[in-house]
């Protein structure tokens, strides 16, 4: 199974008598330290930098690797001259096409087609040319520089409307255009906006974001004789495994990849990189270790992006605000490789709310750019950006608070996914309860003095199609004889805090202090299988099987001091270190007591995620509210005060749930407001390669006053009840701003990032309206 | 449970219903990799050097501490200044006792006493008064040499005579002389020798030997936050983490020790050092890891020896050779600390025979020198040199074949230990297989030409307490989609190969290659439980868990493809990464096919070690064939042919037990030819702390002609069906050499080592025997 299916997993687990499924308990009622507002385990190694990031290993005898990657946008590589280079000081291997060892399939980009390691046919400024290894990262680059490369440079194509001419310069046989999929209908959208009292219709457009991580992407490789070690910064160890496995045809035993720190993906490290099967091949060419990072410009041009999206979308409604169609026409493009430039983007037009006729169109088209990769609620914020603006203008249409449009179209009690039933549906309570916690009501009505810079409030919703959980995994908990105890996991800590959870979880069913309780992770030599963390999915994925673990390890300790104590195990509970009779508390026993270790050491426990609950899907739901300022003069917009609430399940820790959330939201203000982006058409080239020309929100963008609010619905689909977080908490923002941008000034922007240029743009354009309150649409 | 329980396990492990028994499946019929002579998996990272031994880490910011050691036999610290030293360049950082810390109760030595960790009562030429950290290992030793200490010199005592004296400096409150354990005895040995035809008597001495592992002892510490880290040349990482858990008062979980390669230990590092507590403390105080390693030096005064015996041992025998009475008294001494100096030096005496009438007494006193620690086979080396080369006399005194004449003393069938029946005994095979392939009879009546240099041959046989396996194991083993597997497990791999016949049992049971599994290792954090490895008890303790572990996600897989397949588990075989249907070949599935992969991702089988069989002992035995060559003029005597004959049940890797005999042998060279401590008396000073002084065999000393053999009687009282060989291999060594030296000259040498000036003295002091082949006694 590839990355995509392990990232987006859906199906069921396949039902086995052979392997019972696991004991699946209740739900936690009253706990004591799970949901609380613990410390991360790992706080004191981050901040001291006593933490090992994969950037940071070195070894001894370590070389260090630095890739050419083509400059034009399309191009036929005819001839690689890499003789001046191997002669330079330090350079110990090259490689490049055609070299023994060099050619390897490779699939690159989501949804997309195979290159080689180095593929004579460039298609985007970044494909990789040849990689040198050399004694220091300054000698490898000097030799990258005076490797002579002879290209034969093909017109290009870098927009969708380019690459879908006909005589578009084609990016491989068959053309750019992939045949479309089939569309997605439920009911008839023609009959739906014929019964509607009100239709609207509008056009949107969303920027190409870069995820830009704050560690780069890269690895260092070292082998062992046929045994070969990879510190990846990843998502996923065993991704990185079974990838660097297939490429190098090696049993996955002899693949170790360990990436326990790592400095953020939000999607774009889920994959395996060439540079591990470059790192790979010089390593076993020099008998050295090698370490092959990108640069931040590699990165931006090549480790995947959010594709932009055109989507135009129109929604009929009846007077009172109950819809009756939805209709949406989605175009993007995946860059180079990547078939699929609209994934995700008619997720939330067709479940967020409940609509009997829905028609979903998408098409992509190849471009001569960097391949997307999944990004943060892949196509979500896209959607909601079209989506939940129209659905503010269709509030102001038919002159309806935009809450009470929102839950005029989302049942009380729970939604559904074409039938099924939700196991839970927070969404209704996000809305109430976030607009009474927001003073929504009062927000709306208030009348600022006049001046230049306008004031608004703004609401949007969202979901998430992933954060169900679903893949395997299994966790161990090994228990110490002094009640101290080791969680030993595969899933990778992408800064979410999976470490801390997992130890809350164990320190929980053991009655243990977090302090005495240790965690191993990301490792695929050491720890357990864990899919790569990402689709939200990694809480109600790992949970169940860390509680398993540790109620097995537990049912272990119990039974045995049952028949120490001659009391049935039902009777005795674990109490601080001690397993203390209920009935008789003079009965007790200290942990290190227990027989049980006399046989065993130190008790292991294993867990499973159990299976999902039969008949009924499962999603995280949220929506957000915003208070925005909008600086006519400059078109600047400043978020004031920021409020969320979300239906992720129980939450495991409220310190980290809010961390997450706020995270989330800057993100979201960054795709609403900031990021984009910019390829030049002419040259085809990246001109938002860096920092300072690609513009990311700092702390100063975020909202000074920012609420976090948790709708538990008390979910029951996993023995931990906790839903998915990582994702939905960025899918509402943008719009949510974007309606509060409108509420200020009367001004409806449609295109994000809503920059002060694109704000006075549109103000210019825009008719005078009385009182800037009222709907213009 | 401390080092010494783990290390001599005897006990029973505790019965229960709560923990069943694990499946003890029976041994294996015939093989396909399990017993045969594979390379080491390791072999490459050994001889390549990427293998890295705790003494080759190296973290970022690490310092190097030195150890001030006190240069007198005994003492008093009366003042420590380290004023002048704490302001040399680069010090970090000084202990001493007294400082906040540093009053850490300490077990020195087996069967010891307690001391501090900076102790101010010195008991001999070694024991530490401060440390320092400092910048550069340079830096530390300058420092050390600048503190300022005030001793005041009390008289010592090195020799167990000068411990005994009533004026004797005393050690301890309560003199140096502990109580005296109640000798052993059965039968009565009075009746028994009055019902002999012949009795002998004589006193032998063997050498205190030091182990000399080719790694030094030491550790790298390293905090983050409350958790340590530490890297240890060590037999035992679970041993390490409670040794310094106990003394720093850290949870368990907190303490994680790592050690997958380690350069040898012989039994001293069966035990948590000063050193590991003081790096630990250092590098708290510092905020930097720190690397203590002690010099070849202080290894050699403070890491322990085998304690010098003196043993008088009479035997009684009937004139057919029938043993009816066996008498010892040994004394010795365990140095400071320690106060059994005789620990399993009777254990030959009372259980390699048997002999109705037994009595064994023995004394030790503490002395002024280094504490005595576990040294491969703890005393039975030297009772064979007491018991073997008596039988030896006794052979030639009555006119016997000394291998009849162990033969009549080993019942045909099996031995009892105490009435308790063996599981197996393959003694007496032992020694007709061994005299067979040696040519015993043949070597016995050759007459050689006149010469100064004189020919003989030599036997001696041997068994070994422990060997039987018996604490907890737990083992791990992960099963890839691909097929390839994952053997985790705790148990440190001393230089015996414990990888490679763990690696080898997985491929054997999963019918995979063994260059498609990987191993990891002695790591408290990420691998499961296990004693430290020593006493011969790796192999039986760690194999059976193996073996269950891989039979269990062998069994996993069996019986969900069994249902996917739609035939009993029981019809389906593992093949080359195939489940095949044994009774339609043509129902089959690749492993990865097996939905189990869905629902698990990576299969993860727990094994156990099963419990011993009850009523029943275990032990391996062996018996050794020498030639050698005595130059009558030099003294020097030169092994030329040695043929080792070993039960040790089933062999796991056959190269693997040669290499484990000779190197045993080798050993036994040492004790009988060249190794001895010398203590300078008047001072109570080591005079051979090093490699030039202390005489170790080196591969020139081995003979070149070496033969093994292993006997496997089919012992079941474990699902792999093996015993212990590490030790048994250099139990009977120096007796065999001794034999054959009288054999070859009539000279009877009864001090161990047989040094060419203690050969002269000795062959002077010999009344010329004829033809020096017939007894002397």
């Amino acid at each position: 199974m590839d990355d995509k299916e392990l990232y987006f997993w859906r199906g069921p687990l396949p039902e086995t008598q052979a392997l019972p499924p696991d004991a699946a308990p209740e739900p936690w009622g009253e706990t004591r330290v799970v949901g609380k507002p613990v410390t991360r385990v790992d706080a004191y190694d981050r901040v001291s930098g006593s933490a090992i990031y994969p950037s940071d290993v070195i070894l001894p005898d370590m070389l260090h690797a630095a890739v050419l990657t083509c400059p034009h946008a399309h191009a036929l590589v005819k001839k690689v001259d890499t003789a001046g280079a191997e002669k330079m000081p330090g350079v110990r291997a090259v490689l490049k096409d055609g070299m023994p060892g060099t050619n390897v399939p490779w699939f690159q980009g989501r949804g997309g087609f195979s290159s080689r390691l180095f593929d004579p046919h460039c298609r985007y400024e970044g494909d990789e040319v040849a990689v040198v290894a050399a004694d220091t990262i300054y000698q490898a680059w000097d030799a990258v520089r005076a490797i002579d490369v002879e290209y034969e440079v093909l017109p290009h194509a870098v927009t969708v409307e380019d690459a879908m001419k006909p005589d578009a310069p084609g990016l491989r046989d068959g053309g750019n255009v992939p045949p479309a999929a089939k569309p997605y209908e439920r009911g008839n959208v023609a009959e739906g906006f014929k019964a509607a009292d009100v239709v609207l219709e509008q056009t949107y457009t969303t920027p190409c974001e870069l995820h830009n991580p704050m560690e780069l992407h890269g690895c260092v490789a070292k082998w062992d004789g046929p045994r070969l070690t990879v510190w990846e910064s990843t998502q996923g160890v065993y991704a990185v495994q079974s990838g660097v496995a297939n490429a190098l045809k090696l049993p996955l035993a002899n693949v170790r990849a360990i990436g326990p720190y790592m400095g953020g993906g939000f999607g774009s490290k889920l994959e395996t990189g060439k540079y591990s099967v470059m790192a790979a091949l010089l390593a076993r060419k020099t008998g050295r270790p090698v370490r092959l990072f990108y640069t931040r410009e590699q990165v931006c041009r090549s480790m995947g992006n959010r594709p932009a999206n055109t989507i135009s979308l129109k929604v009929g409604a009846k007077r009172d605000g109950t819809l009756v169609a939805l209709e949406s026409r989605a175009v993007g493009t995946g860059g180079a490789y990547a078939e699929d430039g609209t994934g995700g983007v008619d997720y939330l037009i067709r479940e967020l709310y409940t609509c009997p006729n829905v028609r979903c169109e998408n098409s992509s088209a190849l471009t001569n750019a960097g391949p997307q990769r999944a990004f943060r609620a892949p196509g979500h914020p896209q959607g909601a950006w079209a989506l939940e603006s129209l659905m503010d203008a269709l509030a102001a249409r038919l002159g309806m608070d935009p809450v009470e449009l929102r839950l005029k179209n989302v049942p009380a009690a729970s939604q559904t996914r074409n039938g099924v039933p939700y196991s839970t549906t927070g969404l209704a309570d996000c809305l109430r309860e976030g607009a009474t916690a927001f003073g929504w009501a009062e927000a709306r009505g208030r009348r600022p003095a006049p001046s230049h810079i306008k004031r608004g409030v703004g609401v949007a919703a969202g979901m998430w199609q992933g954060g169900a959980g679903g893949p395997p995994s299994t966790a161990i908990v090994k228990l110490f004889p002094d009640g101290s105890a080791n969680l030993n996991m595969g899933a990778s800590d992408i800064g979410c805090g999976t470490k801390t959870w997992g130890a809350q979880i164990v320190a929980e069913e053991l009655h243990v202090g977090l302090d005495r309780i240790s965690v191993e992770h990301a490792d695929t030599g050491t720890t357990q299988f864990a899919t790569p963390s990402g689709g939200s999915k990694t809480v109600p994925t790992e949970s169940p099987a860390i509680r398993s673990a540790a109620l097995d390890v537990k049912r272990q300790l119990l039974s045995m001091a049952a028949e120490q104590l001659k009391v049935p195990a039902a009777d005795l509970d674990l109490r601080g270190g001690e397993i203390v009779s209920k009935a008789d508390p003079a009965k007790k026993l200290g942990v290190g007591q227990v027989q049980a270790f006399g046989r065993r050491g130190v008790l292991v426990g294993v867990g499973y995620r159990g299976p999902n609950p039969q008949g009924k899907a499962t999603n995280p739901f949220g929506a957000q509210f915003a208070e925005v300022e909008v600086d006519t003069k400059t078109g600047e917009i400043r978020v004031l005060r920021f409020l969320s609430a979300h239906d992720s399940g129980r939450v495991l820790n409220e310190k980290m749930f809010r961390n997450q959330v706020n995270g989330g939201v800057t993100m979201g203000i960054g795709f609403g407001l900031t990021e984009e982006r910019v390829m030049d058409r002419q040259l085809g080239k990246l001109l938002t390669a860096n920092l300072h020309d690609y513009k990311m929100p700092t702390a100063l963008d975020a909202p000074a006053d920012k609420t976090v609010i948790a709708i538990d619905p008390h979910d029951t689909f996993c023995n931990t009840g906790a839903k998915g977080l990582g994702e939905p908490a960025t899918i509402p923002t943008a719009p949510a701003i974007a309606n509060a941008v409108f509420h200020a000034t009367g001004l409806r922007v449609t295109d994000a990032p809503m920059s002060p240029a694109r704000v006075l743009r549109a103000m210019a354009a825009l008719k005078p309206a009385p009182a800037g309150r009222k709907g213009e649409e």
